[in-house]
């Protein structure tokens, strides 16, 4: 008689370890957040996108599918914050009801890891799927209350954006190939959720040398054209990689 | 006949999240790393300090614990790193021989969440204890390897460490509370791994006006006494909170 071999199933959800993920969306005015609503009966319970990782797979690729699954948005790059764990961190009677329906052990403690990006909002319609009854960009400053501890992470997400900001370059992807500094200076008012001075920031950006002056002006504006610029992808890369040396707003 | 009701123990450790912590020394010359070694048996095999956490605890908290369990180290102030989960980062022969020795599901996946912390070496003499057989300060700069991922968790805590120097001020525990402009600069020298110009240093330190000059030079020094300094501590925390706006190193 052979010994029986249980046979392990490649795919199985780990009960303890979930990612979620904070997609930060420029509109050209203020920063957005993609959220999705997971219940159709309670009414609209926004939570960021995540779930519970696979046993077999690493958390970045983790947090990458999970967000497909969820809003169907692909290939994003994804940076860690870091894990969240807050034993009481899913025990609020809504939230334990909503796990009681999905999970198959929704007693377990679960610890996530928090991941974020920047996309080009207009680039990126969402399409919820899987228990996503809807998934939608809102404004930053408008949300006042996530699932589990959702909101907390929310605000760990803006705090690293903003300490990114000081130490390297953010915007490459955010922006048109051709912008204006004005638009520049948006974004990072909207990151930095605070006023710049206009000559201040224009100086330090120039200093950083990220960006360069085409010979060429806005066209088809309601207001007296701009002036275009590009950012200088060589060394806005370096940047990236090693940081500013001497520099932060 | 009353229904059996199985008391789930107070204390469970969870098979699938553990914590590591790495500890940096600074002993006014170079930065050291505190490391344990895990096995009796086999030789040395140098580790970061770090196990499973129980279901009921904080991710600070089991850092904390672990911590003192197998190095006696107590009470340090942890900054997490972020979460560690490559599929394969167990699965080294040498790492799952040791696994089974002391594990009640070795093969269970585990993520880590790691931290790290800065002290001043001579007020954190280790004590080894539970698995650890030994624990000792190792210059960071002579490690070439460690368990699991645990060289890949190293080189993260340096990179962090270099990061965070550009944004906010670091040495207040690490120096005593009268120190040379030197050893100061020593210190960001270690934590930069690179020699950084004097005078240079020495202006931007004090255009950051973390420091102040005392009416008071070194005494029984076998050199030339210098300038005792100390830090503005009411500056230097605000500065850890808000971090730099203008300055890098």
């Amino acid at each position: 008689m052979s010994k029986e071999i249980k046979k392990k199933p490649q795919l199985e959800l780990n009960p303890n370890v979930s990612v979620d993920c904070v997609i930060f969306g420029f509109d050209f005015d203020k920063l957005n957040v993609l959220v999705i609503n997971r219940s159709e009966k309670e009414g609209i319970q926004w939570a960021l996108p995540g779930n519970l990782i696979y046993d077999a797979e690493h958390l970045d690729e983790a947090a990458n599918r999970v967000l497909e699954e969820l809003t169907g948005l692909k290939k994003i790059y994804l940076e860690q914050i870091g894990a969240f764990g807050d034993p009481n961190r899913i025990s609020k009677e809504s939230d334990r009801s909503w796990l009681q329906s999905i999970r198959a052990q929704p007693e377990a403690r679960v610890i996530t890891v928090a991941y974020f990006s920047l996309v080009k909002m207009e680039d990126y319609q969402p399409q919820p799927s899987s228990f996503a009854t809807s998934a939608e960009w809102i404004p930053v400053n408008e949300i006042r209350e996530l699932a589990f501890d959702h909101f907390e992470i929310l605000q760990a997400a803006k705090a690293r954006l903003k300490q990114m900001i000081k130490i390297r370059p953010i915007g490459f992807n955010l922006l048109p190939e051709k912008f204006t500094l004005s638009q520049l200076h948006k974004l990072y008012e909207a990151i930095l959720d605070k006023p710049l001075d206009k000559r201040n920031f224009r100086r330090k950006i120039q200093k950083l040398k990220i960006v360069y002056s085409l010979k060429e002006k806005q066209s088809g504006v309601p207001h007296k054209p701009s002036q275009l610029f590009s950012f200088n992808t060589e060394h806005y890369l370096e940047l990236t990689q090693t940081g500013y040396d001497n520099f932060g707003f």
